[in-house]
């Protein structure tokens, strides 16, 4: 079957080009000695998850714990939750996902990890903890240095809980157009998560884990060395956002766009217009609007939440029925709406990869 | 349990005010004589269905094919899809439907309504088709007047398809702040419609029904009394943005707003700050921000797809794992988020809700 005869709106993911994408992320980790822990809220798919784990990486990271759940449930044994887990039920969860498979979790503040260590004696499971840092990105985690510190001291006094080491990541900076701006603000956000690690390690105390940075930082971090591991999520796909920014200084961008969206032509209304039956429900508009793939002058605008519209200076080139391709400003959304991706080579579809930790946000 | 107590992010849904609103739409219609058609796009779920017909609706409205199959599959015997269904797959699909419930589908084209005349006499069986007239949204839709006509009559030639009347629906209008001007474009619209009804009847068709019209307009379309069916959605959950504006003179709003997103503090990175789990994963953005509920002097900005970062000029209020509820801007773009509403009562939790179509884009 070709992707042209599938019902739209569908998520089409170019299996070929993400396998190529999983493979040079392997690969640059590899040749630079750091750890890979790919991020799996891009995806939110065991499977795809245990091909990235099959090509390198240490494991993958999920943002929720109910991510973690579905990614444990379908045999990836390694995850970090790269935000903190609030409140006794879902610590509750936590220690139960701990006893399937290796899970470190982050965390930010003293209370939630005394209630952490209850927890986990009280289950009789041992849970690794990292804490977070902020290097920047002003969301969650402590300050750097001092409070950084009192925070492992508070991981190390509890008998049932391991210090793992730090986390910081800086999402402000992944997108940032020019190279030797982006490749600044990555350094200085990961020499501040090097001080604090070397302060820790003054006291006495052993920091395994240095983990962070994103897709756009990537080879940056890789070259700079200060981080243990990279956490990157965006690369299988590529926003094409990322695929606008300048990546170095020859510019060649080291991943390829694997993502769509397939639409169908549902109306043409007048000479100049198509409408699509592709709107906010089917593609989000977080990042910005779609862009038309191979449809030279075609201007989009959503119609709401049904529909999309195309439209041209001079006439549509497109019939009732046409299908047009979309590539998402933001992958990780687009994919969060959609309960598979079907995966094609060639334009022929080769199989369906199940979504299955869609909408796990608690 | 109380709503406090549930894992968060989760979808609530204020069932008594809810059950007000429903009760609400269908007195408006009811006295004013016109049928209530609501539109499920909204909810996605056949349970909410039910109630809306068992409190007088003649029947639901759904925006894509998808959608009507779970509503039909879920007891909801009278069905309008307002979006053209196109291609012989779709089509397929749409006579399947036609032969578990009373199905109608808007056509805005010759071609298609050939197909689908050859689709429905195939499988043997009657289609109702509505003919979509612009009046003014400039999506689908023929032009008002001859073009409409003419489809009309290319229905009547069909031995397998009824004509059932014209759909107008006047989107961009539904959400404008004043009265005065929101009926006067709402009732230039219904015009255009009658108007276009007037030509068919002098032709000697039968138009029974003009159906269309949104929650913001409800009440005009309502007192009007040109179109013989509403089609309002948003009245049930009531979007922010919908509670805004001026409904009449008095402005005395018809309606409550009885959808939320309840969220938790998973971090406090400093006095004036708060970071909750709830990103554009959890609440769409495309009608805009969120509003948080009972927390005056609270600024909510997107912390990216997982987190939502509150903030105030002086101390903040909230300690960590404090809940915070959000009502959403755009209320059908959020629900298409969750698989579930919780219902609750007074803040006591009542039941679940599924959305059973979340997601059925196609």
């Amino acid at each position: 079957m070709r992707i042209e005869d599938l019902d739209t709106p569908v998520l089409l993911v170019d299996i070929a080009a993400m396998e190529r994408n999983i493979a040079r992320m392997a690969a640059l980790c590899r040749d630079a000695g750091v750890a890979l822990r790919p991020h799996a809220k891009a995806h939110k798919s065991p499977d795809i998850a245990a091909m990235q784990i099959e090509a390198g990486a240490v494991g993958i990271c999920c943002a929720k714990l109910g991510e973690a759940e579905v990614m444990a449930h379908g045999g990836i044994g390694d995850i970090l939750i790269t935000t903190p887990v609030i409140g006794a039920s879902k610590l509750m969860r936590l220690v139960q996902i701990a006893s399937q498979a290796r899970v470190a979790v982050v965390a930010d503040d003293a209370g939630n990890i005394g209630e952490m260590a209850q927890m986990a004696q009280t289950a009789g499971v041992k849970l690794d903890v990292v804490v977070e840092v902020d290097v920047g990105q002003r969301r969650c985690g402590v300050q750097p240095g001092e409070p950084a510190l009192a925070l492992a001291q508070h991981i190390r006094g509890a008998e049932w809980l391991n210090f793992r080491g730090l986390q910081g990541y800086q999402g402000r900076i992944q997108m940032t157009g020019g190279y030797a701006e982006r490749k600044e603000a990555a350094d200085a956000a990961t020499a501040l998560l090097v001080g604090t690690a070397e302060l820790i390690r003054a006291g006495g105390i052993e920091v395994p884990v240095l983990t962070g940075g994103g897709s756009g930082t990537s080879a940056i971090d890789a070259a700079a060395g200060g981080l243990t591991e990279l956490q990157p999520g965006g690369y299988l796909f590529m926003d094409s956002r990322y695929a606008a920014i300048e990546w170095n200084d020859g510019n060649r961008v080291p991943f390829e766009t694997s993502l769509s969206v397939l639409a169908t032509v549902v109306s043409r209304p007048d000479a100049n217009r198509a409408i699509v039956d592709m709107g906010h429900k089917a593609m989000t508009s977080d990042g910005g609007p779609p862009v038309p793939i191979d449809l030279p002058g075609a201007a989009f605008a959503y119609g709401g939440e049904e529909h999309g519209e195309l439209s041209w200076d001079g006439p549509c080139p497109l019939a009732l029925g046409d299908k047009v391709l979309f590539r998402p400003a933001h992958c990780d959304t687009a994919v969060n709406l959609y309960d598979m991706f079907i995966a094609a080579r060639d334009g022929e579809v080769e199989g369906v990869i199940e979504i299955a930790a869609r909408g796990r946000t608690q």
